[in-house]
């Protein structure tokens, strides 16, 4: 059924806001007041810290329309904002959402949006507090703020990793990035053809990690569940060789990585065949994976993998020799970030 | 002294972040820790609520790069984000700032923006705590969320005016959107001209509130020293037709402003005559002037008076009378809205 196209102006400003925010109805106790006043509202606790974090996500940079739902574009915002919360070891527990929004831009697309914003709030169990909506004469900009609490004692720096700590990571690496690259190459066959099929099958599980990711909240839970403070922490947006550097600077160490321990789906290592990609690539400056990377003192190992859903890839070493991936013929190769500069050379 | 250019590719994300918040060292007490990690961790305490709030700024939209220089539009984003948070009557504490970069800028034009956000940050005792820069394929865009904290029974929402309170008004109106008329007009006149020599001699302070306008924090403070907890609160964003309907909104009640009480500044009624607009018209819905706009009940009249800063232009009525604006014969012409839609009509 084709939905009909209403123009925001219709609706000015302010009805559109109420209009959108009819769905969200806070979940937290901690929400106090949300949407429709100057600001949001949020209970303190004594005991606890508030975490804050923010983050954009840029049409033509950080997504294309052409093959981003709408409903899946709400969804992974949501993901995007509330995982650097997670990589704190906090609860997230409210989201604002500015949004620049071009003409282009129908009531039903925002509709659709905040319905995928609706769902992964749900899911995660954060209220959506604050917004606003601004007319944009270029692309569609969305920036995810998002807020979250943990005992003080519980927040996991960046800094905090020690010399034979163990690497730990979350699910597995590079699938998002080969779904990306699926959804070009469709794209891209496909330009100019009517009425496009693309063809996904057998790769269900790549689009699913690029369109619609789950920050790792569950992880934090059973981390708390099990009494296990990571020493350090951080997610995977920029993909592992970056994040690991990262956590090395801050924590002024070095890290060994086993090339045989890094986890890759089926899928990933099957498309990154099809199109003679080497999946380690993928896995290593991919990014867009939101896995959390941390580390634990060496005692914990048991405990740890008794968890189920992480992997210890590695370990803490000094900082002298710097970080390095290990192959499994013992040879040592330097990992190298990419982050900013990657996606400035893609425009 | 001409600066050169560099480019942004030149230092990368991670250093670029590193750079540009090395001028910033935390302030706040409740600031644990602020950029640097995924997220800020702010401390919370029992008796006080955290109040947040978001705002953007887009290049084309809300500001135009020829007239608008990178330290001005970094002082005034602070402005725009905390005064929000201002407009619940608590003390803004933290802010981060998400900008989408357009290859066009360059370094040294995020350095000037940058020294802005710190003056004003270092002005208002607000910690600038972390941010997010992306590239954008278009033009730039600013986001900036604002975290403050507030005794919760201080806290004033847009719901709680009551028949027959006093209406407060902070400053003066329209100057702002004056000071907007008169850098339009100067690029108009000199489009073309090399070298050009704006006449701006007389209006200076149209421009100060146009490109550096302050957050009202001082009156907060001052509110809060002569014990008066306002029943209701906004910011004057979109002018005082609007924000005088939107507390109407909230609180189900309506209102009467007198107009031979609206401040005006004499450099807004002389510009104002200068170009033949009623400067009525730009204190009503002109916008961006960032006052405070708020309800104490009629018992507080003399405190509130002996404040210095603020004046009573008008009272809380009754629903049913609708929102108002009276002239000195009498006469009343019931108050518009404007907003966002006046923002899309002068795309």
């Amino acid at each position: 059924m084709a939905k009909g196209r209403t123009e925001i102006a219709e609706y000015g400003e302010f009805g559109l806001i109420d209009h959108l925010a009819e769905g969200f109805k806070p979940q937290c106790k901690s929400t106090i007041c949300g949407v429709g006043d100057d600001a949001a509202v949020i209970e303190a606790s004594k005991d606890k810290a508030i975490v804050v974090s923010t983050d954009s996500m840029l049409e033509g940079v950080d997504f294309d329309l052409t093959y981003f739902p709408p409903k899946h574009l709400g969804y992974k915002a949501v993901t995007k904002g509330i995982s650097d919360v997670v990589a704190m070891n906090a609860t997230p527990e409210q989201i604002t959402i500015a949004l620049g929004v071009s003409s282009k831009i129908s009531v039903e697309f925002l509709e659709d949006f905040y319905a995928g914003v609706a769902f992964a709030c749900k899911e995660a169990g954060v209220d959506m507090v604050g917004g606003d909506t601004s007319a944009s004469v270029t692309g569609l900009t969305i920036t995810v703020t998002a807020v979250g609490r943990a005992k003080r004692s519980d927040i996991a720096y960046r800094s905090g990793a020690k010399m034979h700590d163990l690497i730990c990571l979350t699910g597995n690496l590079g699938a998002s990035y080969l779904g990306l690259r699926l959804l070009e190459r469709e794209r891209y066959v496909l330009e100019g053809v009517d009425n496009p099929q693309p063809q996904f099958e057998g790769y269900e599980y790549l689009l699913e990690r690029y369109l619609k990711p789950r920050a790792r909240y569950d992880v934090v839970e059973s981390l708390r569940k099990a009494k296990i403070v990571p020493t350090s922490m951080i997610d995977l947006t920029d993909g592992l060789a970056s994040e690991v550097m990262q956590i090395c600077k801050a924590s002024k160490c070095g890290a060994r990585i086993y090339l045989e321990r890094m986890p890759l789906a089926k899928q990933t290592t099957a498309f990154a065949e099809e199109i003679n990609m080497d999946p380690v690539v993928a896995a290593l400056n991919g990014g867009e994976d939101y896995e959390l990377l941390f580390t634990v003192p060496l005692e914990r190992r048991e405990e740890i993998m008794s968890l189920g859903c992480v992997d210890i890839i590695g370990h803490i070493t000094a900082e002298e020799s710097g970080a390095a991936l290990v192959t499994p013929d013992g040879k040592e190769i330097a990992l190298q970030a990419q982050g900013f500069v990657r996606e400035r050379h893609k425009e």
